[in-house]
């Protein structure tokens, strides 16, 4: 029941794993240029990179909280999500709109997936 | 540590069950036509059907998120919780005022529970 | 795989814990006179003493969720953060703006932690 940590920074770490559960931290995108199906890419992109460092994949996504400035975007979000989930392992999921830390933010997902 | 789902749409599941902890995901109203309390209910109905799907009960109850429009209506949201929750065994809770997938909804619940 | 609560009121409890794992309620300021840093001081002590009565410690954090009501205070929080958390076993982190059960509350910080 160790705990295992990737990308440790002095404020947050990029990934937990603990008994057997990958905790991602809330992930935003790298480039804020585009709109909400690139920057909802841009993010799923990153947690792909994330879950394969922790040895494991989307295909073992547990559960995932989207974090969206503007649920009116909502539509074009799921366009990118329903393209990248694996359709016969998808996780619990709940969506919210809330303001995140920087202005130019569409969306931020934390996932929790198992790690096999 | 084999990974159980229930409800498996191609965006997401209603519960990912995994090493005895069942995730489900964020449940809206069913009928958006009542106020906080009458949809309060009809979001924890939907919760007590999940979590008996996945061999639990809300007596076992980990950790709950409630996502409400309008804080205002705490009140009228926790008393319908307190009278539905088992007052013995009562899971950590945090409580937000956000904007949800539809505005019609006025709460969403993303619970956490233990599979015995 | 026996869930063992701390402080169980009737509408929630402050800590539940599952196989190895503590999940602690949203905490808020006890004392909501100070500004943000003073709060999110107030709220972290709250956290030690609970994590302290769960077995564990701030090293054995796995995620957190930082709730803030102005995100502008974004700097302000994470000062007395950083200064709080053990920086070579942070946790997985997201934080978003949104609003609290009082107004008078400026942060929630809900986390889960590993027991040894």
């Amino acid at each position: 029941m160790s705990v295992k940590r990737i990308n440790v920074g002095p404020r947050m770490s990029d990934v937990v794993v603990h008994n057997g559960v990958a905790y991602l931290a809330g992930k935003v995108p790298g480039d804020t240029s585009g709109d909400i199906g690139a920057q909802t890419a841009d993010v799923l992109k990153q947690i792909d990179q994330l879950l394969a460092q922790a040895g494991t994949s989307k295909s073992n996504l547990l559960r995932a909280e989207i974090f969206m400035t503007d649920i009116k975007e909502f539509a074009g979000m799921n366009k990118v999500w329903d393209a990248w989930v694996d359709g016969k392992a998808t996780p619990a999921r709940a969506t919210i709109e809330c303001k995140l830390a920087r202005p130019e933010f569409k969306i931020e997902i934390m996932v929790i997936a198992a790690v096999p």
